[in-house]
C-alpha cells in the first residue's frame, strides 16, 4: 500500500523533527508564527480558489448546508484565521520553563523543566481552520503535528500547510514539523493510531462517534472530549436576579456548544419565585422545556420530561428541568446524570457553594457564573485545543501547557547510590 | 458469568465510594493508615499462616525459587510492609491544595484546585508488598483501588486486604475504598479494562508481556513503564574519579532493575584513560562486556557487540560499550537506541552538560550523577507507585502527585458571557 510507505516516512521525519523542535528558540517560533500570519494574508486569493474546490465537490457529494458553511474560506475568514496566528505567537512560550526545583540531603540538585510531548496526532472534521489553530499551537509548543483533518477539506487543507511549510523552510527547519496525512483511506487512521513509540499523544475533536471510534483503535494515549452535560442548580438562598440571566445565557447564549446547559435544576422553595419568570424568558427566547410533575405546576406549558432527558445532551434549544428538595439531591443528580464537564450554583449561601464546590466532580465548578465561560480563552490561556473530560494529564479547558510533558533534570558531583 | 456480576457490584460500589473518598479529610485518612499498619503488626501471625497457603499452593504448580522469595511472607517483612503503611501516613496530603489562582479582568475568580483521580486500576503480579503499597497510596490520595494481583498471591491479598477494610469499617467508612479482585479469569480483566467511564486510569506493574498485553485491550489510560535502557556518556571532559564510581555504580549495584545502565559510552578522547581502568573494576565486579572494535583495544578480553546488544535491557551484569566520536553522537545514540528513561553525562565542561540536558529526551537526565538515583524516594516524594515512560500525565519517577487530577473553580457575581 502506497499510503503505508507515505506514512512510514513522514513519521519518521517526524520523530527526527521533533528532536529539533524541541531546541527552537522562542524567538524563532514567534518569528514563524508572524511570518505564517503574514504569508496566510498574502496568500488569501489563492486559499479561497483552492477552498472553491472543496466547495465544488462537496457540493456534488451532498454535504449539508451548515457543513458547507463551516467548509467556506472567505476572505474575511482568511483574515480572521492569520489573526488567531499571530495572537497565538504572541502567547507566552510553554517550553523549557523550571517547574520547581529542590536540593535533596545529599546535595543532588533536581529540577522539573517543561519539555515539548513530541509527535501529536490531530483527528477532526471539515473545518479548515481547525488545521492552521492545531499547526499553530503544536509549533508554538515545539511539537510535531500530524494532522488529519476530513477528507471534504483537503485541497483547502493542503494549502494552509503549505504556508506552514514554506515559512519553516525559509527559516532553514525541516519543513516536516507541521504534517498533513493526505491519504483519505480510513486504515490509514488505525494504522497511525496503533503507531505508538512514534506518536506521542492523539487529539480527536468532532462528534462522539469519531472521539469513540479513535478510543477504540488507538494504543496511543489520548486526550478527548466526550459530552458536555451541564447543570445549572439554583439554590434556596439563590438571588433570582442572578440565576435569571445566568439560566437564560447558559441555555440561550449558543446552545448547540459543549459547555451550553442542557439540565436546571431547581430548588422546591425557590421554585415557585423563580420557575415561573424563567419559563417565560427561556420560551421566549423560543427553548422547548421538559419538566418533571413539579416543574410543570410552575411552567404549565413545559411538556413532561421522560427519563432519559436527564443526562441528554440536547446541543439546541431544549432544556431538562427538574425541581429537587436539597442540595445534596442536586449534587446526586449531577453524579449521576452529568458527564464531569462544567457544573454551576447560583447561591448567596457561603455553605451551600462550599459543599457543592467540594462535592461536584466537574472539571469546572461555577459559583454564581454561567457555564459558559468554561472555555480556554475566558479562562485567560490564550488559546484552547480543547476541553478533556478525561482527568489524565488534562482536565477540562486545555492551553498549551496541555501540550507540554516535563523532564527531571540531576545534577550530582560524582554523586553514586548506596 | 459470576465473576462478572460480583465485578460490576464492585465497580457500581467503587464508583459511588469515589465520591466519599473524595471528601475525606486528611487527619482521617493519616489516622486509618496508622491503624491499618498496627493492625497489620497485630496480625502478623495470621498473614504468614494465609501466605503459607499461597507457597503450599506454588510449590505444587512449580513456581521457581525466585517467585517463591518474592511471594514469602515473614514477620520480619509483615513489619516492614507495616513500616511503610506508617511512612505513607505520614506525608503530606496531597488532596485539596490550591495549586494556582488568578483573576479575570471581567472579575471572575479562578482557582485551580488538586483531587483525586478516582477509581484506580492497579494490575501487577505475585509480590503481597505491592498490594499493601497501592492501597495506602490510593487511599492517602482519596483514590478508590481496584486492586488485580497474581493468583499465586491470592490467599495472602485476600488477608491484607481485609485488614484495610477492617480498619475502613472501624472509622465508619466504606469498605469498598479498597477492592481486590478475587476472581482469577484472566477475561475478567480484560473486562476491566474495558469499563471506560468507571475507571479512571490504569497503572500495570510487572513484566513487558503483561504490560503490552494491558494497553493494547485497554480503552481506559494507562500510565505504564516499558523498559530501562539506560545510558552513561562519560564525555572528554570528564572527571575519571567521578566517573569510575558513577559507571560502577550505575551498573553493578542493582543490575536488575529499571534504572541500572545497560549501555556505556565513551568519548574517545578519553577512552585511553578511562576504559582500560573501568574494565579492570568492571570485570571485578563480575560485568561481562560486549563492545566495539575501539571498547576491544582498551579492554581486550570484551566480547565483540553484536547489533542488538545496543538499546537491549540485559537486566544483569553484562553491558554494551561504545566509543564515540563527539557529543553529539552520543545524544544520537541515546535518540536511537534509548527508551527515554534515564541517561547520565560525566563532565566537567557546563557546556556539554547544558547540551546534553537540553537533547536528551529522557523522564530523567544525570550530570554527574548514577543513573540509579531516579527513583521517588530518591527524588524526595516519599513514595513511588511506579516510574512512567509516557510523557502524559506523569513522566518518571511518578508519587502521590501522579495519583491526582485537578478541577477549576470558578466563583462569579451573577456573571454570564456576552
Amino acid at each position: 500500500m502506497s499510503w503505508k510507505k507515505e506514512l512510514d516516512r513522514m513519521l519518521g521525519n517526524a520523530r527526527a523533527a521533533s528532536f529539533c523542535a524541541a531546541q527552537c528558540s522562542p524567538a524563532l517560533k514567534k518569528k514563524i508564527l508572524l511570518d505564517v500570519a503574514a504569508r496566510m494574508k498574502k496568500k488569501t486569493a489563492r486559499l479561497v480558489s483552492e477552498n472553491k474546490k472543496d466547495l465544488a465537490a462537496a457540493k456534488t457529494t451532498g454535504l449539508s448546508a451548515a457543513m458547507i458553511d463551516r467548509l467556506t474560506l472567505t476572505p474575511e475568514r482568511v483574515k480572521k484565521m492569520a489573526e488567531g496566528v499571530r495572537a497565538v505567537a504572541g502567547l507566552q512560550d510553554p517550553i523549557g520553563s523550571v517547574q520547581s526545583q529542590w536540593k535533596r540531603p545529599n546535595g543532588l540538585k533536581i529540577q522539573k523543566v517543561t519539555v515539548p510531548l513530541g509527535v501529536i496526532l490531530m483527528i477532526y472534521e471539515s473545518r479548515p481552520n481547525v488545521t492552521v489553530e492545531c499547526a499553530a499551537l503544536c509549533l508554538k509548543s515545539s511539537n510535531v503535528a500530524i494532522l488529519r483533518g476530513g477528507r471534504e477539506a483537503m485541497a483547502s487543507n493542503r494549502a494552509l500547510v503549505a504556508i506552514f511549510k514554506e515559512s519553516l523552510k525559509y527559516h532553514k527547519l525541516p519543513s516536516c514539523f507541521v504534517n498533513l496525512v493526505t491519504t483519505t483511506d480510513y486504515k490509514a487512521v488505525d494504522f497511525l493510531l496503533s503507531q505508538e513509540g512514534r506518536i506521542d499523544l492523539v487529539i480527536p475533536r468532532g462528534g462522539e462517534k469519531l472521539i469513540r471510534r479513535v478510543v477504540a483503535k488507538s494504543r496511543i494515549p489520548v486526550v478527548k472530549h466526550y459530552q458536555g452535560i451541564c447543570h445549572v442548580y439554583v439554590d434556596r438562598k439563590a438571588d433570582i436576579r442572578k440565576a435569571v440571566p445566568i439560566v437564560l445565557n447558559a441555555k440561550l447564549q449558543r446552545p448547540g456548544v459543549c459547555n451550553a446547559m442542557e439540565t436546571l435544576l431547581v430548588h422546591r422553595e425557590i421554585a415557585g419565585a423563580f420557575l415561573p419568570l424563567a419559563g417565560v424568558l427561556l420560551k421566549k427566547g423560543g427553548c422547548e422545556i421538559r419538566g418533571d410533575a413539579l416543574t410543570r405546576r410552575y411552567i404549565p406549558w413545559a411538556k413532561r420530561a421522560k427519563a432519559d432527558d436527564y443526562g441528554c445532551e440536547f446541543l439546541e434549544k431544549i432544556l431538562a428541568v427538574k425541581v429537587v428538595k436539597d442540595l445534596d439531591e442536586a449534587i446526586e443528580h449531577i453524579e449521576t446524570y452529568g458527564s464531569r464537564h462544567t457544573d454551576a450554583i447560583v447561591t448567596e449561601d457561603p455553605q451551600a457553594a462550599s459543599a457543592f464546590k467540594a462535592k461536584v466532580d466537574s472539571s469546572s465548578v461555577m459559583i454564581n457564573a454561567s457555564t459558559r465561560f468554561s472555555d480556554g480563552f475566558e479562562y485567560g490561556f490564550g488559546a484552547e485545543i480543547g476541553i478533556s473530560t478525561d482527568k489524565i494529564h488534562a482536565r477540562g479547558p486545555m492551553g498549551l501547557e496541555g501540550l507540554t510533558s516535563y523532564k527531571y533534570i540531576v545534577e550530582g558531583n560524582g554523586h553514586i547510590r548506596t
